[in-house]
């Protein structure tokens, strides 16, 4: 898979609360799909149901014991996805930390001037 | 609005690749649409899709001039999403190097020692 790919899964994934909460339970340890349902208000197949979009963005695995079938976390696409954040955020609030300084430098002074038409 | 709604709208914003070379786009400087639709084979329209979805998510904002109405980067839901993934990458993380820890520690000593001829 592109690395792209998985970052539209990953995203993805976490863009929901019940999946964010499970993965945050499971960053306490290994875990069953029943210990997992047990907090939220939904029935087993809807907690499966994100289980498994989880599964498909790697963020989780599940084990193939036969009784216990532990999920577990898979550290790799959350840090290929803060790396993209990262590399970023760092970037865009330099600027913002010189857009800052140039503003109040810039207040008392005169407002930027209109942008040339080409 | 509530910071896991918003997280919902930031991942979700952030799942598509388009929406994520627009915002590293941004991270350089300002730009108008126009300019953030030239590298994309994609409709002006659909942009704009886009970029709709990354402004409900409070990732862009556009401006007000007229003539030129800019889109910027904003910084702080990319911070908070950062926040945390970083909260349980780290909790997480340590997990992952005890175990990698406990496990070498183990292959070491249950490696048996060669059998000695007899």
């Amino acid at each position: 898979m592109q690395s792209s790919d998985r970052l539209d899964l990953t995203f993805a994934a976490l863009a929901d609360p019940t999946r964010r909460a499970i993965l945050a339970r499971l960053s306490g340890g290994a875990a069953s799909v029943g210990e997992l349902a047990e907090p939220f208000d939904i029935s087993l197949p809807a907690v499966t149901k994100h289980l498994k979009v989880l599964q498909r963005a790697g963020l989780i695995s599940q084990g193939r014991e036969a009784q216990w079938r532990p999920c577990r976390l898979e550290a790799r696409p959350m840090r290929e996805a803060v790396e993209w954040m990262e590399s970023y955020r760092r970037h865009w609030e330099q600027r913002f930390d010189r857009l800052d300084e140039y503003l109040r430098e810039t207040t008392k002074t005169s407002r930027r001037p209109p942008r040339k038409k080409k």
